[in-house]
């Protein structure tokens, strides 16, 4: 079947199979950024050729040996895509890469310079250079395993076939670098967030039953220790039903939540309250949403079809009513991933004629269309935590979070969430020593939301003396960088960059690739022949700093860094010009992190900014700033300030250029 | 929906929806044993609801609290199946029982006295006491999380709903206790094989490369040590081609496989063909199968589409000509469980009209049939390795392989294989020290298959020296179990009753259920609540022995002895009248094994049989012969001799009465 690509704006092309089909990005609800109009045109990128068989509609794009695929939904062991098959399902990450994730994102990115989306909640699985068709027989060498050194698992030509569980989709193509198709990708989506300055303080989610008394005596403790509280999150005990819930305050656990609010805005802090999505028969909202749920219970509790609009108003005006009247900062939605077993069936029906499995794709997503639609009528931001999100949920503000609490996963989710278009936080609960602990604080506060999740076990920044004052440092230095994350969420709004991302954004896949050449072990799997070289333990926040996380445990690392000279964030000294380095750590030292030469960099230092600039070569920074609670920045209501080195530690200040204001 | 009940044997109903549907059991091919006529009558013994959606065919059956369900397919992890899902498709296992496995047969059966088979190809998901519906609401009591100690990650009512993505489908019940059920299921299926004799011995690997004149050396070896060989299996390079395969000799490395064959034939030693379904240009069948074959290629080869005649029959006759006629002895099938990333698409298209997901569950099974068929249709039996197979494919003489090497996995594959109508092998590859290569040895000497994979590592029994003796005894026990183990696979046979079980199949769930007071440790993930008790590390083996297995590097564990007396296998000594009691095994000892009180245990000694009994109670065991090698036991010609012991150590020996030839 041919397919009719339609320019959409500079390198952005779209094709549709079936008449008016659904999309993610039309169930979010968001039109693309203003930003995507930018510029520079280009060819279209890429062969794709398209197919229907009686299940699926399959498209093919030819994969060249030396290219790679990023993307493919958020991932927690690998980011280089290669050779793998993901059938991407809204899950409760297990641990495989293999499409079962918190955002099965169906958008991936070629270093052969395109970006494929394939803009439905349908399930659509992505076989990468794992197919050959028999009419491309003539083209394929055989060779016989046993007597040959050059058969190949996978041999050329390769490709990458896209296989969608439904005849209509609407197929986006991006052209451009990875770093520029994500950022198309991105703007395509909405543009990133920029969260209210409040959400990136420090966050503690509260015990589960814990009482509006409890919470006045922790925020006391808090104060008294002087670990400065951005926001309180209340777990399940809040509500007079949870597990299904009501969405409404228990009396006896919270008699005055109005008072408790007020007192806690007194001090500086606000409160995100927990929810899932299964509504309890105590809840208001129970009868009104029942004729529009599901025919399967979750918990109990009736399973609201958030693609209709009744079920979007009623879920809204009691929200506004229960919470957002009472001054409630946002939400955190918990179980819409389901661990599979703990969430409807792929048979089950929803009103709107959505199947089972496509629900579970929008389950988390149109949460976050709804309470980020709810804040905005309100005219204040908001940002919360989800289990599950989507392609079209970039200008939501949500980050997503999961249970597995394994270190090398949390680190490898901030790596890869750039390429799945979410953001990854990687929550702290408690630890087995002091030492894992502080691994655990110093990763949170350089990721997009710093999150201390006591839920189980009352956990706070003070639980392990002997690391105490690390800790203090870890979340000093969170305060310091908030001129410098902000300005970069500003980056992710405006231009679609991610804040957090992967190295091979920025610098390409720069690494020797010797897939081909792992070592068999015959004494686990003498089969496993496929080894891809893959950073999964480094990242970039912003467009100056690069961190290497040090796991529980150790007190030294191998640290890769791209072609360069680099220079220690903490002393300011040179350390690489380039390749791998190892690096010690002495105990209770902050985490490695990095600034490439000529990085300049804004700290806040006792409500003012310094400005620190790393090596010998010139550069700038563009600081952003706006009232941090409104949304007056989409109507021109900002500042950008450019922070110009000229390669000496002198830094210049220039007033910014406008940008284009959001059009509404 | 209605669905019609038609009584079908004793205790076995069948229902279908569509018409003529394609089945499991209508490709394999094969009729269902004598064995199934046997009674007793029973009532119908479950509620099935049958529903429909745009999507899915959804069975429904109540969940009873106490209930617990088996089967689902070949497990590696747990055997007990409660408040989880399984996606069946065929799969190499990664890790999670969820479904993908080496066996995804749709078959369970329940505590609560019913067998339930989904006999079709498409995929089968089964949601095991995780969902109710809206209908439900009125009967589900909600609790509170927070507050609430009864609180319960899944409450009453429970169901199994099993969704079919097919509208077309054969159902069958059977009725009767867990053991009861599966061996209908097992009759349903054709009856359990009984291998040529020569499959219970020794069987080694070879390299991937070696030549006729290494395999002559390697057996001149084992002569030499006095190891007795009964297979030798040629890996990929005998092939001239292999990875796609050519499935003939080649020249190189087999210049004369005819006198090779007759030369081992004299030493007694019988050979195995390594194969994967995928056709290489080079072999004869290329030019013939291709029209038959799948729209897409695997590793360069073509897909025969097994399901349609033609291709049976060209591969048949091919294998006469190149394998049969010199005396191969029977296959080994690799690569059919995929990798997932190493096989045909799910929207490949196969020109028999079945869908590639289909085809994956089917592919091992048919490759079984073929095979199975060429040897019957020459009057030998014969035994191989498979990586894949399903239900229908119970009479078909294959046991299953993966490449984890993981021991624990191994060993809880032998105590799932049971409930899924399949055989597992733990072969041995090579291991990091003596001891772990005499736990796998010891092991795979009790397993339906004693198999020595030295694909990668040319390992031999040998290999480790300061183990040589007792991997040299544990090779002798095999020998002395061989008539009761053949005896078991006679059951296997004409009763349904699989020679290697689960203890749960004997002897019910008899454990405490403790899954809902699984204690939360935060430090890991502090969601988890659900632990279950399992029996995943000991398993019976024919009616009259229980094995214990010891992982390397341990020298004591736990053993869960049933209720009643216990004897040590080697001592003959009490060790348990039931419950739980740790043993020590003093290094290099064998393989921890029991026997209850009764029990009447056949053993080959040099070439006569002597008798043991256990413990003070009456017992009996019925020896079954035959002459080993031809399929004359179904018409009547084999021996059944009742050993009985009175409680004392004399044991009677009876001319067993005749049963019930097959029908041809």
């Amino acid at each position: 079947m041919k397919l009719t690509w339609n320019r959409f704006s500079p390198g952005v092309w779209r094709a549709e199979t079936g008449s008016e089909p659904i999309t993610l990005t039309g169930l979010s609800g968001v039109d693309p950024a203003p930003g995507l109009r930018e510029g520079p045109e280009a060819d279209f990128p890429v062969d794709v050729e398209a197919d229907e068989t009686s299940e699926f509609l399959v498209l093919r794009i030819p994969l060249s040996d030396e290219e790679r695929i990023f993307g493919c939904g958020l991932r927690f062991h690998s980011i280089v895509c290669r050779n793998t098959v993901v059938h991407l399902r809204a899950d409760h990450y297990h641990g495989n890469d293999d499409g079962r994730t918190h955002a099965p994102v169906p958008f991936f990115v070629s270093t052969g310079g395109y970006g494929f989306f394939a803009d439905t909640p349908d399930p659509v699985s992505i076989y990468i250079g794992t197919t050959q068709r028999l009419s491309d027989k003539p083209e394929v060498e055989e060779r016989d395993r046993a007597t040959d050194p050059q058969w190949r698992c996978y041999n050329s030509p390769e490709f990458v076939e896209i296989a969608i569980r439904s005849k209509k989709a609407r197929l986006v193509v991006f052209a451009g670098g990875i770093g520029k198709c994500v950022a198309r990708f991105n703007l395509y989506c909405g543009g990133g967030f920029i969260p209210p300055k409040w959400g990136l303080k420090l966050w503690h989610r509260t015990g589960m039953s814990m009482t509006g008394r409890d919470v006045l005596a922790l925020v006391g403790e808090y104060e008294k220790r002087k670990f400065p509280l951005g926001v309180i999150g209340l777990e399940p005990g809040w509500q007079s039903n949870s597990y299904p819930c009501s969405y409404e305050w228990s009396t006896r656990n919270f008699p005055e939540p109005e008072k408790l609010l007020d007192d806690l805005k007194q001090r500086g802090i606000r409160v995100n309250l927990w929810e899932n999505p299964y509504i309890s028969e105590k809840s208001e909202l129970f009868r009104e949403l029942k004729p529009f749920s599901a025919d399967h219970l979750v918990w109990g509790g009736i399973v609201p079809d958030y693609t209709l609009e009744p079920v979007r108003s009623a879920i809204k005006r009691h929200h506004a009513k229960h919470h957002l009247a009472l001054g409630v900062g946002g939400y955190k939605l918990d179980e819409s991933d389901g661990y599979d077993c703990w969430l409807w069936p792929d048979h089950a029906r929803f009103p709107s004629g959505t199947p089972g499995a496509s629900y579970r794709n929008l389950c988390g997503l149109l949460f976050e269309r709804i309470t980020s639609e709810l804040y905005r009528e309100n005219g204040r931001r908001t940002c919360g935590l989800t289990r599950s999100g989507n392609a079209g949920g970039c200008s939501f503000p949500y980050v997503l979070y999961n249970d597995r609490y394994d270190f090398r996963e949390y680190l490898a989710g901030l790596c890869s969430c750039g390429f799945a278009g979410v953001l990854w936080t990687p929550e702290v609960r408690t630890a087995a020593n002091g030492d894992e602990f502080l691994r655990r604080i110093q990763l949170a506060a350089l990721s997009p939301m710093l999150v201390i999740n006591a839920w189980a076990d009352n956990t706070v920044p003070w639980s392990f003396p002997e690391v105490e004052d690390a800790v203090r440092a870890a979340l000093a230095l969170r305060t310091k960088l908030t001129p410098y994350l902000y300005s970069a969420f500003a980056r992710y709004h405006f231009e679609g960059v991610p804040p957090y991302r992967s190295l091979f954004m920025d610098y390409g896949y720069f690494l020797s690739d010797n897939r081909r050449s792992g070592k068999l072990d015959s004494t686990k799997n003498p089969y496993q022949e496929v080894v891809q070289k893959d950073i999964t333990d480094q990242f970039l926040l912003g467009d100056s700093l690069m961190a290497a996380p040090l796991e529980p445990g150790k007190r030294s690392r191998t640290v890769l860094f791209p072609p360069g000279k680099w220079f220690d964030f903490h002393t300011g000294e040179f350390v690489s010009d380039g390749g791998a380095k190892t690096i010690e750590v002495p105990e209770n030292a902050p985490l490695p992190l990095f600034a490439p030469d000529g990085a300049v960099v804004p700290l806040e230092e006792n409500g003012r900014i310094e400005i620190r600039h790393f090596g010998t070569k010139p550069g700038e920074f563009v600081l952003y700033d706006d009232d941090g609670e409104s949304f007056d920045y989409e109507r021109g209501k900002f500042t950008r300030t450019v922070l110009k080195s000229d390669g000496s530690r002198q830094v210049e200040t220039v007033p910014g250029a406008g940008m284009t204001p959001r059009s509404e």
